[in-house]
């Protein structure tokens, strides 16, 4: 009944608004604008969805380079949407899972959605969900389809549901056929520029303004490209690892100079 | 026994009435003759498995782009049809089910629908039934071979049945080899011409006439082609986000060219 | 026990030849001699069988491109050998079934008909039993192995036994390597010459004689093809969607000359 | 204990014989000269295995095209022996057995073999045991390395056992690196001349003098061919068809050249 | 609760600790600069993880070829670390565990560690865990994902973790794509100078210097090679084949020179 | 407990020495000083693993062709060890298991094994046990994982192991990645003069020296090699053949003329 219905709801939603706040423990850093387009375009979708009279069933993807804060950003859309339910749907929470339980497991986050009148489920690290692997290839047909179609399938009537989802491997779903099940998609960058990399740093309070001009021209130096092209998760932890060496610095500029190269060859 | 049997029958016919009207909650908006043509030759099936002395089983297969309507105007042709079982086999009916448990779900279908003197089942997107995946490629052999089956298995004396299938994988079902088991195929289009696309967007009542004009031809500018190409559920879908936003129709010559940009590239 | 045995045998055998002459409800047309050149040599290994010093196990193979009678043929032949024990084998009876449930049910048939001094089992679509599709290949090589040791399997002493196959694929049993384990094989021809064709429409009763002139013209006109090449069950089946039609003969020669079509385009 | 062994192999061993018997049934024919050597090879090695002071495990592997008589050929030699203890192994036998169950059929007939002071197995269509099929290819790998192993188990001390295997497939046994693992092989040809096929005719006491003469050179007209190439037993079962035909020289005629065309584009 | 707790976490450690220092029992050699890096290299790692207000979770990959030490020199690090809570994981302690049993052996692990304020986890021999083979290729990819996901899974509040694991097929963690999923990775060499493989010698206390001169030459001799590329453990295994040999100098450049051959032909 | 596990030991090795005595029923005949060394070789292992100060653990692959005697001179070297407990792991103890029951055999051996002071574990024709096929390739996957873990896995302290292996697929195992999970190897050659053949005649006591002269002179003649290489188990069996015949030395000479032709052509 109803009273139970509502029982089921909450602890389901309390408990993923801390998931979700995890997600978010090195805070949002607007270091560039794309960072507020994106968090834009997302209260777009928020609001077309809440309509009572629009299609009851949205889905977006963001995709992005490894690290780049797309957990970060799916969670905050989420948690600033203020709909009643938001579950964070994650491969961590299906360690030891098998086949048959993951497709279990997702139907039941959908059919618990289903009895919230608006919610949204944010569905992280799409590819490491479906066990995809480049060699075979290999991946689970049964979760992937499972995705497929509760990405389209209706809700009951009265009920609204947005589907936020994300991924690293964008041309992997697309060769699924799964990238076009999805109603919009947002790409997340890197922090691309020398500037947004200051940017950072300065916000970070561990760098003096000297540090910092002397670890971006060491960084300049070491890897003579004009493009950073590192996530923003590996630049905070960077500057964690640089804060244990004496010369925090040329430590920072050594991980970051090495991240560089390896997107280089990749 | 007999008043057993039809009880098993209506319930099912009464739930399935209102999923297909579920798929026909945009309506069918007569944008081109080719809608016309559609619905007229579905009219001539369900007439040819009506009369008593013809071949008591013949199957139909819907094929066009994605979002291009083919579930709303299958539907359209079997709600029409008043035929006393009507039976809509969806994916969505399906989630977490094993080979086999599709299997027998489809078989228990094409049961039920034996024992109604005439009948129409209504299976939704072939390839999604099979699992399909273009990488390996991957999918159900044996749900495969059950529908390949199904559609040529004769009815018991007396009971006369309609398939209506619908894909947007008609070369895919050419490579398995069960798109010569049907015994007629209808071509779903999508949205081609601009004039199409204002009839749509004037049938909506989101936007003034001039808003049209001016869309239309922003579209035309961005996509700098004469071939509009876009499924009518996106359509619809791309008015409903352009409610959203302040400038509602630049928002929607956005979304319609991103979607026009994509057909070119896929 | 004896009595016990016979009991089984009968039920066997009541229901299959009620089953035979539904695959023959549209009669035999003797559109060409071919026909009757086939129902000749059926009778002949019917005939041969028979002889109690003859090797008491034979197997022959109806191969043809769909829709061209085999199936009837095959029914035909067994009908009229009256053996009296005769079965059909069809797909449509092992819906639902796993690998090892169709090799136990083939075991059944064979071990019923072993039951018998003279039987004929009919297997139809041999591809289909294997579940065979060309994406992969994939087919159930269990099943596959059983049929091909079943075909060379003698019979109990004192019991012989006629097998009747059919399939469309021969190219196919020949890459299984089961093509070779049939003692002998019959083709069976599609409608080939419009003299042929005009001979089954005039059979049917459902044209006048102006309609079926009409008709071939359009026909030889659309497809500028001098040969038809397409199976009498596709005929027969064009023949009831026209007279739906207001237009019988038009209706009649597009269905057919997009079948001719299809037969030069595959 | 010993008279519970004796028990259990007493009744193996009278049933075989029957079986092998029936193998037999259509004699054996001296068409050629390499019949008489086979059969002397055939009791080289049953004599060596019968030496106490010799290795007490010896296996043969007979192979030739389809129908060359094969099998046949192993149950005469088996027969003659004179072995306590003789048991045919066949694919017929394990219809409907999974490939464990195969498994522990043949470990059971060889500890069954292990039994008796002297014992034969005949273990025929090696490929056809492990389900071989070209296509993959695919075949039972856990039948063929029981099969491999058990052809160099040493039986038990005081034990001998000489294994005659059967196969026309001797390259599919290379590639599957079981042909080494016999000890010796026998290759057994096809009928080849019209000289031995006219014995065959001629002890079949089917056909006159002149109807010998008349197929033979009827073969040689619609050939042109001086090779026949045609396999004993294929001879034997065109004799008995060509019995049922009034025009019994000109139907064995046309049966046989059939059967030497296949032969020349397979 | 809390102490039950405490008492499962004791008895792992102690356990550990044993395992750990057997994988130290050649000791460590400082045959180079580069031992002392690598283990500075930990320390930092160890550091950082310690600090309260860091990123509680840290993954590093040690990787080099076949016996030069990287297992000795994770265990190295881990036991200096203090850490109230270590574990080593090895293939060894999954023998005969299947897939499903593998993943909940690793899963329990990092549950254990999760209770611990801080843990280290050396993952040994990864390539080995997942049950790569290099033909197919063939490897388990519940257990690969598996460790994929436990290496980003962020440990409850206020637990901290290092991982520590090994490889010497980093090339495969790079095309299984998890090779990214490390924080950081150290390459650990092989002992590639004369004058290395001279310091190894003579810490061994088995050769005179006059021995070791002497196999020293007629290692360049042999293999002509400036470079000696000889793991750690096989040279240290080397000296004791050669302690059984009369002449021991000859004995063991004998060995070390056939493993200077083969890793050129490798 | 103590007693116990002394009687789970002593049954294993009584029943294992006999198994290996088994495998030396044809001696072992110093036809080639190669053999001398073989066996040196072996001892120097044996001595090695002995000394309590060396690692407990070492592993040798003897490789050669196809019945070179490599069993046999494994199990010369384990019974002349003396070690406690010596056991022969062969693939005809496993047949009819499957790869699970496998896994827990090879386990139970080695930890029978770890019992002991000191042990010798033959394992015999590795690619067997693996159930090698060269088509597909295809091999159990978990059985070779779990013997690569066991031929590293550290007997518990105070236990010594050394495990002599057999294969005749060198290559197969080099791709499997096993090669190198040895600590040794040895190469095990054919009999490859005419002088060694000569020697392995006489020591048979089967033929006179004319009779040796005349075999080996045919041979030449009909091979027109200067090498023999056939292993010496197929010169044995060759004899016991040739003893069957009247003519014996021809008989032996056409046998190993075979033997020699075969080798040529694979
Ligand atoms: N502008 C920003 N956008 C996103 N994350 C940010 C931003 N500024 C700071 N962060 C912090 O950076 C981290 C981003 O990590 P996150 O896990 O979201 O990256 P990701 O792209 O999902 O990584 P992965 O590819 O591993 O899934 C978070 O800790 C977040 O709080
Ligand atoms: N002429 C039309 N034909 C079809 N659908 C129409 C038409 N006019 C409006 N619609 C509406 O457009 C939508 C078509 O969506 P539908 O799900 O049928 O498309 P589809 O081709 O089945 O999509 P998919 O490829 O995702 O299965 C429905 O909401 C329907 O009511
Ligand atoms: N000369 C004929 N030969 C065969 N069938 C005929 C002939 N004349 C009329 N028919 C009718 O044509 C139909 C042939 O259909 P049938 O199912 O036998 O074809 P098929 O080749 O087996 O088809 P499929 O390829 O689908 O298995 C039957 O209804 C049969 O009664
Ligand atoms: N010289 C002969 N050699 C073998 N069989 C002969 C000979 N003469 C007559 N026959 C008869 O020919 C038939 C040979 O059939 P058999 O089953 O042995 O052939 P096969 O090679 O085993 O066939 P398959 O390839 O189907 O296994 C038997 O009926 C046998 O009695
Ligand atoms: N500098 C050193 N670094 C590492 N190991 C050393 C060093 N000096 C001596 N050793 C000894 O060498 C051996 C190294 O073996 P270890 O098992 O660590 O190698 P590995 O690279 O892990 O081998 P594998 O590739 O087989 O896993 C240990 O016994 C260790 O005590
Ligand atoms: N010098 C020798 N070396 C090995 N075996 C010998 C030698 N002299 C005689 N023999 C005998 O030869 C036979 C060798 O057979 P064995 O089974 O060991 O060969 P193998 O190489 O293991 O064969 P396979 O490749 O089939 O495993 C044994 O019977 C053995 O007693
Ligand atoms: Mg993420
Ligand atoms: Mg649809
Ligand atoms: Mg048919
Ligand atoms: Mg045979
Ligand atoms: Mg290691
Ligand atoms: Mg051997």
């Amino acid at each position: 009944d109803f009273f139970n219905a509502l029982d089921e709801v909450k602890p389901a939603f309390g408990v993923s608004e801390a998931e979700l706040e995890k997600c978010l423990h090195g805070g949002i850093i607007h270091y560039s604008p794309f960072i507020d387009n994106i968090l834009a375009e997302g209260r777009l979708f928020v609001e077309q969805v809440r309509k009572p009279d629009s299609t009851p069933l949205f889905s977006v993807l963001l995709h992005g380079p490894p690290a780049s804060g797309k957990t970060a950003l799916a969670a905050k859309i989420a948690i600033d949407s203020e709909y009643p339910f938001i579950k964070l749907v994650s491969p961590e929470d299906m360690v030891g899972f098998n086949e048959m339980a993951k497709v279990q497991y997702l139907s039941k986050v959908f059919m618990d959605a289903y009895k919230s009148p608006m919610s949204i489920i944010v569905m992280d690290n799409i590819e490491r969900i479906v066990d995809w692997v480049p060699i075979g290839p290999r991946f689970s047909n049964s979760v992937l389809q499972t995705i497929m179609v509760l990405l389209s399938k209706q809700p009951p009537k009265g009920r609204r549901l947005l589907i936020l989802a994300t991924t690293n491997e964008r041309s992997v779903l697309q060769q699924l056929d799964i990238f076009n099940s999805f109603n919009s998609d947002i790409p997340v960058p890197n922090v691309n520029s020398y500037e947004e990399l200051a940017h950072v740093m300065e916000k970070s309070g561990a760098f003096s303004p000297q540090d910092i001009q002397r670890s971006l021209e060491e960084v300049r130096d070491i890897t003579q490209s004009e493009q950073v092209g590192v996530g923003i998760k590996r630049i905070l932890l960077g500057i964690e690892t640089a804060k244990q060496d004496a010369d925090m610095a040329s430590r920072f500029s050594g991980v970051i100079s090495r991240a560089v190269a390896e997107r280089q060859y990749s």
